[in-house]
C-alpha cells in the first residue's frame, strides 16, 4: 500500500495533539460550564440526519456543502451536520415543544462540511452554543451577546469585541421608505457587501449610500444611523442596539463595540438581529449570532422566535494552546505502593506508572517520583 | 414538505434530551478525568479521514459498514470513523513517533456506522477509551483493565465484571500442538463461537472440546485450563492472565472475574489478550479492549505493540440519568442586582433570568427565586 496514502490526511482536516486538546478540553469545558451557569441545558442531537431535517428547520440553510449519502435503511438522503443551530431548533419545536418558554438549551459538537469555504480550507469544527427559544426581543437579545462574552472570557479569551448587525435591515428599508425593484434589491445587497460607493449608486441604491458610511465605533455609527431620521424601520431597531450594548456594557469586561449595520455574511437565517464577537490575536470571528425564527411543524406559521449564537472555538484554542500550564505529573516507580498512588491521584496528582525497568521519568514528562510515600522532584 | 420527514429521525439514530445529556456530561468527564490522572493524554483526530487510512492501521477492521463518500478536493474515498482506535493509532505511529514509549492516549468521541449491528439498529455512539503504546505485556494489560475499571466505577457503574479472553488462542494451538487444516481451523472458529459440541467434533475439532467447558468463573475456568497442560501455548497465556487477574483484584473494588477463552465477537484486532466489562442494569458489554499491534509505517514490520480499551458509555449513561440529582436553580427576576446573580453564580449557583414579565420561576424548573441579595426557596 501506499504509506503516504495511509498516513497523510485530506486537506482541511487535522489532528489535535496532546497540548492543544488539553488546551480544547479545558476551553470546552469553561465555555459549557458558564451556559449552564446561566440555565442553558445541553442537549445532545445526532452527528447525522435527514438531509430534509437539517436543511428545512430555518431559512437560508444550503445543503450543497454537506457531506451528504443514501440511508440504506429508509433509501433517503442523510447527510452529516454542517450546523447544529437546525438541530437544536428541531428539538424545541419537537420533542420539547411543550417545555416551559423561554427554553434556554446548549450545545456543543463537531460539525463538519464536504468543502472548505473559499480560502479556509477547514472541513472540520467544534461548534458551541447557546438559544434562547421563545423570545428574540432586546433582553432576549441582550442576555445572549452577554453569556457569549462571559464565556469567552472565562475561557481566556482577551480583547474582545462585539460587532453588531441589523441583517433584515436592507430588506425592511425597501419594503419601506427606500423602495427598490427585486433586482435592484439584490444588487444593492451585492454593493452594500462590497463596500462599493459607486456600483450602489449606479444599481439605484443611492439613498442607501449613508449605511455605508454609519460603520465603525458603535457611538459614532449609532450618531450616524440616527441621523437619517427613517421612520418606522430605524427607530426600533436602533432603541434595541442601543439597550443591548447598555446591558453588554453594564455586564463589565473591558468590550469594545462596532456596528456594521448591513453585514450579511454569515448570517443566512437571521432578522433583525446579528453580531459577531472577535477576540485579540485569534483571526475570523470566534462567535456569531442573533435573532431567527424556527420554522415549526406548521410550515404556513411564522416560525418560533428565538436568539442565540455559537461560538467556533478552534482558532481560540489553537492561540490559547502554547500558554497552556504543563502540568505536574508523577512517576510511579515499579514495585512502588499502589494505594499511595492512590490517595495522591485523588488530591489531584496525574501518574504515570512504570510498565519496565527501563521506563524514564523524565523521558516521560514527569516533573516528580514516588519516593516511598512522598512525590519528590525529578 | 411532509412534516413527518422533517421531524422523525433516522432508525437507530437519536436526541440526546436535558436529563440524559447532564448524566452524559457528568459520565464523560468522570471517565476522561481518570484517564488522564492515570497520565493518559487525550488526543482529537478528525471525524472524517481516507478510507484506508481508517481501513489500514490493523487487522481485521472493515470498511463496508462505514458511512463513504467520495472527497471532492482529492477525488479519493474518504469515511466516518466507526472506530477511533485506528486513528490513535496513527497519531502514535506517525506524528508521535518520537515520543518517549509507553505513549498512554486517551480519546473522547462520536463514531458513527452506516447501518446497525444485527438486532441492535443504533448508528452512533459515543467512544471514549485508552491506548498505551510501546508494550502488551502483562503490566500493561493489568494497567490497562484496571484502569478502565476505576474510570466506570468513577462514573458510578455498579456491579461491575470483567470477562477475559484469548482471541488468537485457537491460531495458536492449531499451529501447534492442536493442528487443524485451514478448512477445519474456520469450522472450529465458527462451532466455538456458537458454542456447539457436537459439531464442533464433527468439524474435526475435537481436541479442542475440553475449551468449551473452560468458561465461566474465573478461578474454576483457570483451573480446568491449567489441566489441559499443553505446552508453550497455554502455559505463557494462563500465567499472564493469572498476573492480570490478581492485579485486578488488588486494585480492590467489587469485580467479579469471569473467562472465556475462545470469545472472539468484537475483537477484530486483539492479539493474545482480550477483555469485556459489562455492569449491572447496562445490556451489553459497557467496554472491550485487549492487546493488538499497529501497523507502521513499514506494512512488512510487526507493528507496535499495545494494549488498550474502549468505553461505550452510551447505554450507561441510560442507566444512569433516572438517578441524576435534579440542580438547584435560582430564578433571577425582572431588574434583579445583575452583581448579585454573578457572585451567586462564582460560588455555584445556575440561574435563569426573567426575559419578560410572564416568566414563571416554578414552569422555568427553578428549586429558588432571587429576593434582595439572597436566594429564597420558591
Amino acid at each position: 500500500m501506499d504509506t503516504e496514502t495511509r498516513d497523510l490526511l485530506p486537506e482541511g482536516l487535522e489532528d489535535r495533539l496532546p497540548q492543544d486538546t488539553a488546551a480544547a478540553t479545558r476551553i470546552t469545558r469553561a465555555l459549557m460550564d458558564v451556559l449552564d451557569s446561566h440555565g442553558y441545558d445541553r442537549v445532545q442531537p445526532p452527528s447525522i440526519e435527514f438531509e430534509r431535517s437539517l436543511a428545512s428547520r430555518m431559512a437560508g440553510i444550503q445543503t450543497r456543502r454537506m457531506v451528504r449519502f443514501v440511508d440504506p435503511a429508509s433509501l433517503r438522503m442523510m447527510a452529516l451536520r454542517s450546523d447544529m443551530t437546525p438541530q437544536v431548533g428541531r428539538i424545541a419545536v419537537t420533542r420539547m415543544k411543550n417545555a416551559a418558554r423561554p427554553l434556554r438549551l446548549a450545545y456543543a459538537g463537531q460539525v463538519v462540511s464536504l468543502k472548505g469555504d473559499g480560502l479556509d480550507p477547514t472541513r472540520e469544527r467544534l461548534q458551541i452554543g447557546a438559544e434562547l427559544i421563545g423570545h428574540a426581543g432586546v433582553a432576549a437579545a441582550a442576555e445572549v451577546v452577554a453569556v457569549a462574552i462571559e464565556a469567552l472570557q472565562a475561557a481566556g479569551a482577551t480583547g474582545i469585541s462585539v460587532d453588531f448587525t441589523l441583517p433584515d435591515l436592507v430588506d425592511a428599508l425597501s419594503a419601506g421608505p427606500w423602495p427598490l425593484t427585486p433586482a435592484q434589491l439584490a444588487a444593492v445587497r451585492r454593493e452594500l457587501d462590497a463596500k462599493d460607493a459607486g456600483a450602489l449608486v449606479q444599481a439605484g441604491g443611492a439613498a442607501y449610500l449613508p449605511l455605508l458610511h454609519a460603520t465603525g465605533g458603535f457611538v459614532a455609527a449609532m450618531d450616524k444611523l440616527s441621523a437619517l431620521a427613517v421612520e418606522g424601520v430605524l427607530d426600533g431597531r436602533l432603541s434595541a442596539l442601543q439597550a443591548i450594548a447598555e446591558r453588554v456594557q453594564a455586564a463589565g469586561g473591558d468590550v469594545r463595540l462596532t456596528l456594521d449595520p448591513t453585514e450579511r455574511h454569515g448570517f443566512e437565517y437571521q432578522s433583525w438581529f446579528g453580531f459577531q464577537i472577535f477576540a485579540q490575536g485569534v483571526q475570523g470571528a470566534v462567535a456569531r449570532g442573533g435573532a431567527y425564527a424556527i420554522i415549526g411543524a406548521d410550515d404556513g406559521a411564522e416560525g418560533e422566535a428565538a436568539v442565540g449564537f455559537s461560538l467556533y472555538p478552534d482558532p481560540l484554542i489553537t492561540a490559547l494552546a502554547a500558554q497552556e500550564a504543563k502540568r505536574e505529573t508523577l512517576f510511579l516507580p515499579l514495585g512502588h505502593d499502589a494505594s499511595a498512588a492512590a490517595r495522591l491521584r485523588a488530591v489531584g496528582w496525574r501518574t504515570v506508572a512504570a510498565i519496565s525497568a527501563g521506563d524514564d521519568a523524565r523521558a516521560l514528562g514527569c516533573s516528580h517520583r514516588l519516593d516511598g510515600l512522598e512525590p519528590v522532584r525529578v
